[in-house]
């Protein structure tokens, strides 16, 4: 039995989290911290990382970024692996999480979805080839109440794109006027909005007479939940390494 | 046996009208009008319109907005109908048609293509009923060497929805940002080009847990063309009138 | 303020129409029949429509044909009127429904999804028009538990077309082999399974270089409520007749 | 300057090659082989290989299998580089162009369209990781002339993701009845026919909330021509080997 303890586990994503290690006979959530203690958790919840007083093999951590000092502390004192799925760190802080990958076992992932990180590799072998001879163009689509655009994913597969190609390369987010002939280095990147879609994310190249096209779709969040339970089997046991979403894959 | 003369015989639309013809038994081409001679025409070619010395039945027009007058003339004088596939006439030529109109049977349409004549159709219908509940966004696809964006058809499909709607709507080319939440208003028209892509318009009507989508995909200018023949054998025989597409696909 | 009562209110649309209702200030749910009295449901249950004994305005019935002519006895007599969105009733009961509806007023659809219906309501349109030059297939897809193939959605669609359609149809479940030519006649209608898609739809029209694609996505089963209400404003008051969705949508 | 021998020279194909030829400097077509002699052909056209009295760099075979012996002989005679895009040939055929490659440069390959073999190749590596979690379906789309179903690049790739999966997989045509609940080991393959759709191929893997959709489009025989010439411009030079599109690709 692997036991589990979420950080971050009243937000939506530690709801998700557990919701799904139900499904597996083998993880049982002995814990979660969250100074938000949301009434439907019936598992031991601990305001905070020192008060933890249970068991624990693997972490997961969907908190935020002010909470990694306490959560590297925890994890390299005790050994416990631990699945960082936060975003928004510092430079340093991602130097910190790489420096004490030296001494326990830490993953980390900005997209912690299956499908994306299977596109994203398949961008990273691709998007060079092609770029001679196709063009590069990004769809994606969220709900009408996402304030950013175009979203956090669509540049994460657009950068790897990018980064895959030798050329000259530039975004372009949307396209007006009487002469705006689209030129070779352009990557479109085109956010559309509306009603409640939950996530589509589409790489076009088009080519002379034909086209290819990448499509993912997330209908719900529990898409990052079934990848982090991925995870927690892969980690669960390692002693050190910084691993991510691709060793998972091609475990 | 319906005879055609062709304005604007030795363009790509002319040439296109022409090969479509050959598939009906009662359309013949029995002349074309157009200032360069191309050689691989067979039939005869007058440099204008008052060189003309062939009976004709239906004439379609694929030229210039600077012809109109002189088609306007031999339209009425020989009681002859025409088919206007010209675009970019001004205010003023537009309500010459519709005077001439009433001496003889005119046809003018800003896209030739049924599938469009028909989507656009559609969404006269329903863009009001599901503006409530429903965000609307275009997405229009065309080949690397266009200059403009949108393409013009996404625009007629955009100001027929605007036009359907009674609330305030307002187009928005591309969206990008950390504050750009969708405002309920925007009709996002999203343009991407890439390769050699003949045309792709796509309305999206997204909303609660559902989207409803509508695409016309074009792999050739044969659509046009078939296009014109259906307006062809429409317009064979009749007097007076200013008719369009809708007509067509209603009769 | 509209009293609502629910049949079948512990199952899975019972609820759903429940969590919907909540987010209009003038309905109301004052009471659910069901047999099964689940536990988080926090308004009164009855075991049957006889037990009912609180004031109502709307039915809605999400249960059984069996439930039938309980639910016709408590709507004529007492005046209420009834949304029937329970399916697979007989000839026998459906004739009942139209013969009550005399008496007071009913509403009853196959499926209560509004974007369902708008593009049923296109097909009834164009479907005919179109059928000469363009074929028709459908492509729907479901999770991988579904038991039946194709969607009984996906026949109504069908059948849609096949009625609006002059000439002779024939419906296709898949092609293979050396020797399947397509024939006019043919609609072809595919049943793609796998994961947990909740429900698409795609009506494909394919002509001569152009096709039009008419595509409806249902992400989960909100979208029945959200119909489901709409129905419920359209029939408070209402005295007699029977309605559908087109009813609502052309309201 | 590449000199350039089509075999079929007045087969579809092989007017392909030729028009797309003219697009590089450094290719040139010297001659062709074709028993009919298309009348538009102004290069030297040749009865059969024997009668060639040109100087040849790299020959292109769009012909039949009957003439692979003659093929042969005079590539490994005269060591020119051939590129074979016949298909239908016996095992012992295939044995026999494994045999000469070990004399003079060969490639054989039964897509010549550069985006179907990037697509193939992303199959051969994701398929089995995938396998577990997804359900993998096909979904091609011909025009309704088209004879055979599913298209054989729908089998070429279902077949190599078969191939690739380690479990036992199914191929399914079509889905009908009451009591067909998807098998895991099934792989649906849905053949959509209608109008003048020139070919599309897509793989879904669907999984728990999310799916990953791989797409080609042709809209033209010049994306065949498009990967002969990159084949072309490949082979040039090379002594000895069999090579196909993967070789091209990577190079």
């Amino acid at each position: 039995m692997i036991k589990l303890l979420i950080i971050g586990a009243s937000g939506k994503m530690g709801k998700a989290v557990y919701a799904e290690s139900k499904k597996y006979d083998n993880i049982e959530v002995v814990g979660g911290v969250d100074k938000y203690k949301d009434p439907e958790i019936t598992y031991p919840l601990f305001d905070s990382l020192k008060d933890v007083n249970v068991d624990v093999d693997v972490i997961v951590d969907y908190s935020r970024p002010e909470t990694l000092s306490d959560l590297l502390d925890f994890s390299t004192s005790k050994k416990v692996p631990a699945i960082i799925c936060t975003t928004g760190f510092s430079d340093d802080q991602v130097a910190q999480i790489k420096e004490a990958s030296k001494t326990v076992a830490l993953f980390r992932s900005g997209n912690m979805s299956i499908g994306i990180n299977v596109l994203n590799n398949i961008l990273k072998q691709i998007s060079n080839t092609l770029f001679e001879n196709y063009d590069i163009e990004i769809i994606e689509k969220h709900h009408n109440q996402k304030v950013d655009a175009p979203s956090g994913t669509a540049l994460l597969l657009g950068d790897t794109i990018r980064e895959a190609i030798k050329g000259e390369t530039e975004y372009v987010f949307g396209r007006s006027g009487n002469d705006c002939k689209r030129q070779k280095k352009e990557i479109g990147v085109h956010a559309i909005r509306g009603g409640s879609i939950v996530g589509e994310h589409e790489v076009i190249f088009a080519g002379a007479s034909e086209t290819i096209e990448l499509k993912h779709t997330a209908t719900s969040r529990e898409v990052f939940a079934v990848g982090t339970m991925k995870a927690v089997l892969f980690m669960a046991g390692k002693e050190t390494g910084l691993y991510n979403m691709d060793d998972v894959l091609n475990s």
